[in-house]
This record gives structure tokens, sequence and C-alpha cells, in this order.
């Protein structure tokens, strides 16, 4: 019998032509496809001999478990089948690709690690906000705003200047993580990018400052989308890049 | 005349399989190809109809001024060409590509972002260390150690408990790195993973504690490559992953 193989895949942040040439080489001969709820599904269609199961978790609905998750990878590789286990951006980035990599291992089956583009890195970039830049941000910290304590206990150490804080799943929080900075002494006028659903048709981006996040309401664009901030003065930068009206110019191109 | 287009494009660690699809168009239909020394060689057989040139800078040795990067690119663009930017990794991290991306923003010329797959999240994961991991570690810092102050600035205030340090071009500095760690009370004992040459046949992983990284050599296969640190208790998860017995010493790998 042919033997089973399981892919750890990154899908990037959901553009299809944002996948890597590996990642799209497992997907075509996937016989099982296990997603997270997060993936782009146009990325679905490049599996068309594979079952397909969404088995991600999303805040506020009743899942899969992971021990579940784990069952039906080991199935269907010790039945021969190429299965692939598609994770938004990068597997090992908050995507607990770490433990059903920890879990294949155990139970002796080989696992590969397809690296993504990180929408850590990509969202932000897609939206002109380059995370590190010349005198501007020499270094990035990425972090998730769920659950509180990590994030809490981190910025409180960490000084702003020459800092990009990337926070994803952070939408939901964003006003207790702006009044946490503001209490740490950051600047109300700190600049902010909201980036939502990023390299997709419905990518949203919206500059503002801490005060902002504090006070206001989001775009209604961004309503119930997954988004991510970018805390850091590189935040300004994207009107550097932008010029004047070369925004629509950059867009054109991206296509 | 047929418009030029101008590409940032994400080179990624360096297997070509892990280019995206939209880089990997991108070079088949470039005119012309400016490339940065650590850029794998291999990808540059994807544009057979370019024109490819090496502009980047290398430690020590001389190299082509930013700004005649920007005036070379500026100039084929206006001619209609389709010119290709090739940078390691992802062009915002650490690549100056926000420079490159102001200065043609700048010159009225749009410019594109194809986002790469980062060395700083691959690299490791190849290495097969996840950069976060559950109950390990929940956010991730990412840093060159040059120049020198912004890291040393950066570290003596973050808690290692936690927290993943990825330091790119680090490994010359790797032992003044080691002592401020050690000086700032972390454990001698603190995992430590160097990786260099990720994804390519010079790939090469060597697992240690700080305390050796303060005072030993390293292995003789890291000599001349470019490298990265990874500092954290994530390190300790390869071997959970690989199922590898007692961690790998130093001085084994050493000739």
């Amino acid at each position: 019998m042919k033997p089973g193989r399981v892919s750890l895949v990154g899908a990037g942040p959901g553009d299809p032509e944002l996948l890597t040439l590996r990642a799209v080489r497992r997907l075509a001969e996937a016989d099982l496809v296990l997603y997270d709820a997060l993936v782009d599904r146009r990325l679905l269609e490049l599996a068309p001999r594979a079952r397909r199961f969404q088995v991600g978790k999303r805040a506020g609905r009743p899942s899969i478990r992971q021990e579940t998750i784990h069952a039906l990878i080991l199935r269907a590789a010790r039945r021969g089948q190429q299965v692939v286990r598609l994770k938004g951006g990068d597997p090992f980035l908050f995507g607990r690709g770490g433990e059903e990599l920890a879990a294949m291992a155990r139970a002796g089956v080989a696992c590969e690690y397809v690296p993504g583009v990180s929408s850590a890195l990509a969202a932000p970039g897609l939206a002109g906000v380059p995370v590190t830049h010349r005198g501007v941000a020499r270094a990035v910290l990425v972090v998730t705003a769920v659950p509180e304590e990590p994030w809490r206990a981190l910025l409180a150490h960490v000084a702003p200047e020459g800092l990009t804080v990337v926070m994803l799943m952070a939408l939901e929080r964003r006003r207790a993580i702006a009044h946490h900075l503001l209490g740490l002494g950051w600047s109300p006028d700190w600049p902010v990018a909201v980036v939502v659903a990023a390299s997709t048709p419905r990518e949203h981006v919206a500059t503002l400052t801490l005060a902002d996040l504090a006070h206001h309401d989001l775009p209604a664009a961004c309503a119930g989308e997954a988004g991510l901030l970018v805390i850091g003065r590189v935040v300004d930068v994207r009107e550097e890049l932008a010029g004047l009206g070369e925004r629509e110019l950059l867009r054109e191109h991206g296509t």
C-alpha cells in the first residue's frame, strides 16, 4: 500500500496567489483536507480530489475537539491517504500546529510542515504598513489578545519607541488593549492600524490613534471580520508609501 | 507603450517551492530582476527572460548604493519593463523594502508588495521549532542583532518566560547576545537553537543553551552561513516533535 502523508500546510492570509508552490501541490494531491474556520474558501478549490472538512474553532461556537482532529488525520494517514491540515497564515504562529505535529509524532506518523505567508507580517504589508522601517522600527512583537494575561504582562514591559506590536485576534478586546497602553503612559496619539480580511475582497484598513481605539467605534466594514492591530510609528509610513494619489495605483497593480 | 510594473517580491527562505504563486508569476514575466545577496540562486532560474543583477549588501563587502538601486528600478519601469525587486524572506521584515517602496512612491511609480514566507518564522519551523506553542510561548519577538543598541535595550525589558525571541543576523554577535542575557539573569540553561541556511541543501540546526552560546564555538557547518537564533522554551518542543532523544550537545557538532 502507498504510504500516507500528513502535511501541516500554511494557507497564507487568504488570496490563493499567496499560497506557496508546495502548498498548491499538496492540495492538488490531497485525499483529505481538514481546514480551519478562517481559511479562505477559494483555497479549497485547489483540492478537487479531496474530501474537505472544516474542523477549526471559531469563538463562541461549538467546535470539534482537538483529539478528534488528531484521530481523523491518523486514521486517514494509516489508510495510505494524503492528508492536508490547512491552517490560516503559518501553522506555527498561533495555529496550534505544534500540538498537532506532536500528536502525530507520538503516534509514529511522519508529518511535514509547509510554512505559509503569515498574516501577522503580510496583512500589515498589504495595508501599506511595513512592520520594520529604517529609523522607525527595528523590532516586531507578535502577540495574541487572547488570553488576556500574557499580553498585559508583556506590553507592560516593552517601550513603544522603535517597536512594532502586531496583535492578532485583537479586535474584540481593542478597547481594553488601548486603555492598558494608555495607562502605561503610551501617547494617546500613538499610531494604530486596524486591518481586516487582508488579501480578500473584504479587506479593509483603518488608521487611527490609541485614543481613537479606546473611545471610538471601528468602521462598519470591520464588523464581524477577523482582524489584527498594528501598533507603532510604522503605521505613519503608510502615507509615505501611498504618496499623493498613488494608493489607487498601488491597488490596481495588486491584481 | 505597455506600462512598466515594479514588484517588491518576498523570496522566502530559499527553497523555490516556498515561493508564492504570485512571486513565481512575477519572476516568469520579469524583464529585470534585482536580487539581494542572500537570495537563493535557484530562484533566478524562474526568471529566464530577465536580466538579473545582484544588488544586495553583504557585510564587509563594497556594495551598490541604495540610490543606485532606486535609479535602476525607475529607469526600467519608465521604459515599460516588468521589474522584480527580489528580497529574501519577506521584503518588509528587515528587508528595507519600505525604503524602496517609498522611493518609488516619491517618483510617482506604482509598486506592488508581494509578501513572502518569512525566514524569521519558517526557519525555526523547518528546524522543528514552532515559534509559538500552547503552554510554552504566547508571543514572538523578532529583532536583528545589528545595530547593537536596539536589541540591548529591548531585551533588557522583556521577561524570557512565555516569549520566543528570534534574532536575525545574529551569529557573529552570538557571544555578546548570550552574555547580555545571562547578565540580565536569564538562566544559563535557557534553550537556544541556531538555524543556518534553512530550506537549502546546507541547512543545519544546532540546539544548545545560553551558556553554550556564550562559551563554545558553533558547529563547523554554521561557518560562513547566514543564520538566526531562536531563544526560548519552544526549542525544547523540537524533541517532542521529532521524537529525538537527548538534546544534541554543541560539542558533538564541533570537529
